[in-house]
């Protein structure tokens, strides 16, 4: 069961996702409010809706803090919830909290271009590819259902046709995003439309491509070892979070997502390293877990790993010698 | 990808349910062929249709085997492609095979009080209760979905009604049936509605009961060392088939359950031991798993090692002195 300290948020899940009470005093103050000018989409999202004239979505300041719109209805809130109960929990290890999420500044209202004169609340968290040069980026949904049990029957309906319309409930996860940078800089990022079309073959042959060094459609892996594999790799990570799944019953993750990101610069110069980053994002569906494990998004990440794991023992060892 | 040898019967999963060729020729010859007289219902079936004169069930003959009648429809076939393919596969570790599987005999025309004068084919199977004076045993559907990804919509909306109306969605497994005998001998056995109306309180009280050695309402626990802890437990029997479904792609398992069986007057008296049993059983959804984990079955597998993990550790090491 989760111990609830009473005067600590209340994290109510899905069933009651509203609580508006302030944070900020448990928050380190964020730094001073950015203008409109500061702010700009990130320049390597993968998914999700892109901030514009029409339309709401994450933006970044440029030091190190990306901003994400609250969603509407209870999405937003939810997800504030989530952040703020999960930001305060004692039971979450702070190694988990540090290597797999992003860090949780509070909210703030931002102007915005979609609705000018109508400042709109903000998640505003760490932006998590600060730093790298040149991010590849994966957006990897995770487990075969994406609705938390308590959901209404219509959005059961509309989930259930997308999961079993994608690899969701084949895979036990979905591609939702990728960008990759190859040498040169050329990248590579399909279309939601051929994303969501891919079947079991297409997602081995993304997560192939994800760590290769050429820009054509052949996949070389070359970079397999340095990304997917050895210490600090996305494999040694991802085993990290598994064993964390395999205990903790605080949180049910639904339709939340793995955010994999390296700096393709970094990773092709040296043959290593590259800032391998493994992180959760979106939690706008996170039920409570009174007591019970993740088994839904502990088995999707299973078979993430088998597949990962699939790619780096075919691999080359170190990279190929350039011709 | 599951490698196939041509001439080994080729299993088409849900898919392609039908395949008639007989495979005596690849199993033992199975004892000469009972008559009616010999055979009767299990006395300790938990799960599943009952063997009458109206309806078909499955028997045993009181000398180690088990008779399952091939269900109607595609169910029936799907089953006995599914031992057909299992019982050859050359991936297939014989330890795994040996220690969770029951063996498989072929199939065989019986007579049944159900349909005079009309045999019926049934699967020969090891009697997995078979040697258990005083069985206790448990049958729990493992997976938070028990429908195969190309099931038809009707089927679908079916399973899903029933995997959200019990602990299937929320546990990743739900108990089917249950059947305790005390150290007097008394037997304790929910009717069918009472363990659908299950919630994660009642589930875990259930799994507390299975190893208490007391008759009434309260769970002590007695048993739980020598049944799910120690060597050879439920638990260690548990985690060495979760290290197969973390590897195994050859097969998806919907709808299968794990049959938990121990002799209850053997390990009353000892304390220990009781030959305890974990097998899997109830092949009629199984899907090929075409280089895919199973990943439904392992979330609810780690779901129900985490159940039992924290009843051993709640239990008192050795049972309680009589009073």
């Amino acid at each position: 069961m989760i111990s609830r300290s009473p005067d600590l948020f209340k994290f109510r899940g899905v069933v009651s996702p509203r609580n508006l009470r302030s944070f900020h005093h448990r928050h380190p103050p964020p730094p001073p409010a950015p203008t409109m000018s500061d702010l700009r989409p990130p320049e390597h999202q993968v998914a999700g809706h892109r901030a514009s004239a029409n339309k709401l979505g994450p933006l970044v300041d440029g030091s190190g803090l990306f901003y994400k719109p609250l969603q509407a209805g209870d999405r937003g809130e939810q997800e504030r919830a989530f952040y703020e109960a999960f930001s305060a929990h004692a039971a979450v290890p702070p190694r988990i909290r540090d290597a797999f999420f992003p860090r949780f500044h509070g909210t703030r209202l931002l102007p915005t271009e979609a609705r000018p004169g109508e400042p709109h609340p903000h998640l505003v968290l760490d932006d998590l590819l600060a730093g790298l040069q040149a991010p590849s980026v994966a957006d990897i949904k995770i487990g075969a259902i994406t609705w938390p049990p308590s959901s209404p029957e219509p959005y059961v309906a509309k989930c259930l046709a997308k999961d079993r319309g994608t690899t969701s409930v084949l895979l036990g996860f979905r591609v939702s995003g990728v960008r990759v940078v190859a040498p040169g800089g050329a990248v590579w990022r399909p279309e939601r439309p051929e994303l969501k079309a891919l079947g079991t073959a297409g997602v081995r042959r993304v997560l192939r491509r994800y760590v290769s060094s050429v820009s054509g459609e052949v996949a070389d892996c070359a970079l397999a070892a340095a990304v997917y594999g050895g210490e600090g790799g996305v494999l040694s990570q991802l085993r990290e979070l598994k064993a964390w799944f395999e205990e903790q019953t605080l949180f049910h993750f639904y339709s939340a997502s793995i955010l994999l990101g390296y700096d393709a610069d970094a990773v092709s110069a040296t043959g290593a390293g590259g800032g391998v980053r493994v992180k959760l994002v979106d939690f706008a569906h996170v039920a409570e877990g009174d007591g019970v494990i993740d088994h839904n998004f502990l088995g999707g990440l299973c078979s993430l790993i088998k597949f990962i794991s699939d790619i780096v023992s075919e691999a080359p060892e170190t990279p190929p010698l350039a011709p």
